[in-house]
């Protein structure tokens, strides 16, 4: 028998927005977002084009200078279209945002402070990407079963006291902002009859 | 006082691995690593190079098919030099193999079963990321408090009972393989005085 082929040579991989969010991208950099609720808007405008453009799964996420309002980077869920499990919105956010600020440590010395907003929890991996993100604000539009339950998106092996966990590294975190929006948009997914792409969909 | 200028327009980031690993990567396609220890061989080899070479921390990752040994990629943590803080070992390793198969679920119906090496316990981030990624078996060379005690790294908030949460979840874990050889490794990185790169050093 032939020995089989080895794998091809693959030294990298790149996570790219959509065209969409791409094309938005320069008027949402130069608007303010004041308030806490006018960012967590965005993340679920975000989540609700990305299913409805069939660019990826109903998350959305993003990154501000937390004083003055300035957007630093978005985020899409694109773990289909790019064939990335972890190409979660917040890894999009955080990923870009790093790479506009020029490193890996969003909070290093005299930098302004940034928040991450998301219009949902960070599953488990995300809440630990947050961590390591150096954002000293977690915003977010909600928590609790309702996603799992409205959509079969699963959030993982998340620590119990996952909020306690971030608050206790020195990252703020509001829990609430726009809920029942949050929660409309993630009804209206589980509708649309769209891909929960989780692996084998949480099964063993 | 004028606006300040917005945020440059970054709307893709890509991770790559170090050249020297680009360059071992065919012959290490071409090997057949038949036991477990010899898989996590190659994670410490791979974490030592990257730190001793200056191309990252000392962590290595790779995903084999679980059967037959076959490498299907490599992976080593790249925070620093890549200016993004999800560029751990795992997170390399496995957007790599999802690259090669093609798919963001290396678990799928008719795929090999694929295993996850490490040559420690993945952080919080890295370990809801195998959860992701579809492989079948993690296998790592230990966990405990050895790798924070030595080297100052962080496991971040990681799930107390994160190897009964990855089993229920049918993704079998090994851990202590080669343990005490992955330690030394740490501590000869420890005394090498390079960067430990948490974001603030995980203070708040």
């Amino acid at each position: 028998m032939p020995a089989p082929a080895p794998s091809p040579l693959v030294t990298q991989f790149a996570l790219s927005l959509p065209g969409w969010a791409a094309d938005e991208l320069p008027e949402l950099l130069a608007r303010v977002f004041a308030t806490v609720e006018e960012r967590v808007a965005l993340t679920i405008a975000l989540g609700r084009q990305n299913f409805e453009r069939d660019t990826g799964g109903p998350f959305g996420a993003a990154v501000f200078e937390s004083d003055t309002g300035r957007l630093v980077s978005i985020g899409v869920n694109r773990v289909v279209p790019m064939g990335c499990s972890t190409a979660h919105a917040e890894i999009m956010a955080l990923g870009l945002a790093q790479q506009v600020v020029g490193t890996h440590d969003l909070g290093g010395v005299g930098q302004p402070q940034r928040q991450l907003v998301v219009n949902w929890c960070p599953c488990a991996m995300c809440c630990g990407a947050v961590v390591w993100s150096g954002v000293r604000s977690l915003v977010i539009a909600g928590s609790g079963p309702e996603l799992e339950q409205t959509t079969g998106f699963d959030e993982g092996p998340i620590h119990p006291d996952w909020a306690g966990e971030l608050t206790r590294r020195g990252i703020h975190v509001t829990d609430g902002i726009l809920r029942a929006e949050s929660c409309q948009m993630f009804r209206d997914f589980a509708r649309s009859g769209r891909t929960v792409y989780n692996a084998r969909r949480g099964r063993p």
